[in-house]
């Protein structure tokens, strides 16, 4: 793996490890973190030997959400014209929201493991990911409102589809404080864990069981019900419809059904 | 406030509470509610003091929804041509739809609180909120399916949105009566309280926490989320970032920045 | 009813109960059974007396899915060409995904009793269902993970609009078996029963309650239910606003007002 | 009528035509215009008398567009918050919009008659209209960019769905004025007459044409039609469907029929 | 081909010449029409060897429209509810579009060549076609105005994306006749012809032409240029990607270039 | 500059003339072609300096669409499993798409400049660019079909919008020449000029007309224009009120407007 200065990042059996790496700032969200992710995705993506990605953060802490002095650095730049001043912040803002799509884009499952604070800019990184479980520590937050703005990396945009419009508006208002057991009632996380280590032992059994599927099938059950966020219930058949038309004829297929009469179970090529 | 035949409103720091006041009809719709719904909203959305909304009905119940009177009214005006009738009744319904639409465009966060029967026109009132509170003895029901009819002012268009599809199916299929304990577990409500004296102090706190918020960025959070009820999220991300490009050059974003770095509570202009 | 090999269809009190039955093979979807829900559900539609369905298994499991000597024989039909067994293939699905869509597409609402296995194809079947119900020993499972595949006839389509994204990913990646009190919190089903008899007991009661409604009121709401699955909130209003012009001067709203004024129960037409 | 000072309107043979009327003002659209727009969309859509409307200007011109002073007056409101500023443009831009949205909701075809400048807000009113007919002189401008602003007043949203892609961008990038040959082949007008009494007399001509129709097949057409640049073409099927369950029961298809047996030409009501 | 009572079906060089055939009726469409066309249909997309369609009028018309006789009928199985004559009116106008749908959908290019009448049902008919073509005398009318009611079998839905919107308002309120010249002018048609004789001539060479080609290649290319008229540019990219996928996967690709290295014509299997 | 191996790329007057310079291979789209674009338009989105695009090719004709090489060389990469290659296929039309996506989305008007040959992989890429213009010497064809395969890097997907529904399926389907005069006719392009010294000329004198307006307001109105191919009017209407929010307080609506009193030319800051 190259070496990056917000993350660490490591790769054993199929599962890649991405580590927010910077316990000493409470893995706040600095510059180098919003280019090398983007960096590690695109490497996950091409990389067919990674089947499943865990996300965590180091220390006692997932991330308090993006860092103070990388604001402060884009404040620096506005000029007089408040047109062009948009047109800079709006661009801005575009790139951000990017580092954290390609997670969502990532065509490989990508799990949050959670524990301590999971704050503003965490929580829009977390939306992002497909699966999100915690520590019984854990502690949600859309802090953005009391910065005084609305969040625009993606809060406000993946966490209607994953909680109640209800709870989603009562967090984006008031900011407050939501722990591991409601997070789990409202359907925030799958699961909690009573620690760090037992999460991280949870999510990595879980990670470990994807990993042994086709990553074919992964894949495209993956892209089907990301579809379905945004598209009708026929455009979505018809989609999955033409998807399967070429990975039907994929060896997988028949590994898997001669597995299956064998009571065995299948290897999957990457 | 203006004079209301149907409303009680009361304007107290930043708070507007509007309270349905027909106790001694179970504060049964009639036409002037629908028509002073209107106006007290457009007053909401014109007075940059309003910055939170409370929603309550006055006496043991919160309403026991469109009033029978009013749709024999209407009954009356019809004549003999099919298709000219279906002309006016479409009209008359297009026009009740935006009695309720106000309160769902309100740019301002709307809160429900709900005690007694909640029946009805009443549930389409409620799904059309930004968040729902109840006390222990709530009753939820849609109604209209035992009137031979299916309900039409957004019950069925807001609700699906609300609460599960399971769930929202059978509601609105056998009409039965939901209690607010099952309302706090499908998602309808976000909490319960034990009766109503409790049930205002909660939403009026949680109203307060909300109205010491910068109201730039509550009604930008408030769009955001609305926006996604009917948009994919590339496009949801597109229109923050646009949204935002000018927001964020608002005076609020650095007063709360220093606030928070001196430790204190920002104080946000209207 | 006609004789169906798959199938045993019978028709009481407005109530049509249409059971898999294939029992000895565990109700596995063999060709004859995706030929026959297609009419059975033409019959349906077209049988006013109809109000309401119960879908349900018969012998100790709901089912265990597509019956893999069908795809078998879809194997066998592929030839050398990967873009013509592709056009074949994409043909196959779609046709599958039709017998399905019928079952969504019915105007009367269809409720699934679920005891034991509800494997693969049953999930795809039961998402395409109103409402979904289970005995305690219910056993759901996105099997076809498993079979090295994406579900392609409904399953990753549907079952994202009935249950949260978190846990919809972890059944599709994973493929693990969820039990009925775990179904019941995630929204997957509505209720559980302690077994079989209590169970059928229990949807038939509510079946008979949809059955006493209007039919006209009931394919209304059912309508509008399922298009907000798909349409904008705006969307839906003024759909409901030009089909309501037409219902409203039905005479079932009468005779529902006057049941209502005289305190009794009303008797539909079909 | 009312009394109104931007406009003249006049009621003739279910033909209303209103007419911008402030031609020692180049009919330029001030304060009164945008106001007094909407009482009058709204009494043609109360007035079933009124079947169908001409658009046209009082003068040698049909408008330059927006008033410069009107500008100036919201420029005036402005603060010194950014923030607080963008709301309030947002909110008379939403406004204004308003004005020309009841003339594209109107249920009743309005035909636009062009001579001389039809310049910048002109060419946003235009758009929001059924049919467009020009004199031999007219002559068409997005002047909007000479302004230093992208139009925001409908001219952006709705002539793409008018004229080629290509020709679109041309005219809003350039601002060039557009004659009347080239708005006939570009698709803008559908007809081009030699001067401003032979384009009335062409345009009443239509108008009456179409006053001798069905009101409510009109209505029915023009909704589809509309309902069309916004979605897909199976939701425009089910809707037309819909649509006509109620509006083919009316007396107006009979009455057509038998007119049409008798060869004879059928008189509709309102 | 199995024998039709409305039509007329011959499969020459792969190309399927369907005619409607009732030249004494002005080949109107009666209820024999509207059935048997699905079946025809059927046909053509189970048959690999056609692989391009001409749709075509026996005698000097090529069709009249809906037969009045089979509205008639319809009319007399109307009973006093407005509900349920709703509920039945709706159920007929979904069943007579999908007899076009099939067209539609059809998975082969469906050419239109139009001498004489082309009115009201006619309208839909082409409409719903991939090109059309027509003879100097042909003459298009969307007479369903004339009739007292709004056009419900695709010609509001589908012509809006093949004529400008401005002539399909026009054409849809006034219900006037277009030449073959103004329909060349506006869209209507590719390409006139003298008169009949040249006019098939004409169609046929260009149907050689495409059966000539990778039935592959023009299925796919057919799906695509559907799929856009309902989804957007990002959808329309990932569609052609994932569709492609498979497809260029095709021996097709191979003999195509083979072909072209060898500057000869390529034969493709059906 | 960089220096490019498939393009010249030069900048003056706030113009950026793009060629494809490859002449000696009819500009066929090589590797480096699609790599390198997609550096030259972050160039453009990066450089405020740039305020319009030309894209031309150098030579006697425009480009001859993709190169054979080049795709030769993928067909290497694919290996046994249908699966994988339809994973690598997939991957690889994606990357490809990217690259004229990136024309499309620039926040700048591209212009193209047509002489000669506009080939398969050609109309791709004109397809993104905002205006078209050509010599009379051009000719257009979407030769993918006769390569047997459905053409997939955006033709499919953006020339629907830009042309009638009827000639872009007879292009689609029989990949016939169409010259200057036709596609002037169909809205390919805007404009025909007698040769390449006289198109230059033309489109120049274009590029140098939108260069003297507000960048603020040309990037505005680019938006606004292609956001509308794939959203509502009413969500374009609520999307440029957002837009103009920020944008009206910039100070080019200032400097115009005092330019416009003292009849002068205004000009604006990059």
């Amino acid at each position: 793996m190259s070496d990056y200065s917000a993350f660490k990042v490591e790769l054993t059996d199929h599962i890649a490890h991405v580590q927010i790496n910077r316990p000493e700032k409470i893995n706040a969200m600095n510059a180098a973190f919003w280019r090398e992710i983007i960096d590690i995705f695109q490497w996950i993506e091409d990389t067919d030997e990674v089947r499943v990605v865990v996300l965590s953060g180091a220390g006692k802490h997932f991330s308090s959400g993006i860092d103070l002095m990388m604001l402060a650095s884009i404040a620096n730049e506005l000029g007089k014209d408040v047109g062009r001043n948009a047109r800079l912040l709006r661009r801005k803002i575009l790139q951000m929201q990017a580092s954290f799509s390609v997670v969502d884009r990532c065509s490989k499952p990508v799990l949050a493991a959670v524990q301590g604070y999971c704050i503003g800019g965490a929580i829009d990184l977390i939306s992002a990911c497909d699966m999100r479980y915690a520590a019984d520590d854990a502690l949600f937050s859309i802090r953005e409102i009391d910065m005084g703005m609305a969040a625009d990396v993606g809060t406000l945009q993946r966490l209607p589809r994953l909680i109640g419009d209800g709870m989603m508006r009562e967090m984006a208002y008031t900011g407050r404080n939501v722990k591991a057991d409601e997070a789990l009632r409202i359907g925030l996380v799958n699961r909690t864990f009573a620690d760090l280590p037992q999460l991280l032992d949870g999510v990595f059994e879980i990670a470990r069981e994807i990993a042994a599927k086709s990553p074919i099938a992964i894949s495209g059950s993956k892209r089907m019900i990301g579809y379905m966020r945004d598209h009708s219930v026929d455009d979505g058949l018809e989609y999955v419809a033409t998807w399967n038309a070429a990975m039907l004829q994929s060896a997988d297929l028949k590994l898997a059904m001669v597995a299956h009469m064998g009571k065995q179970k299948p290897v999957f090529d990457n």
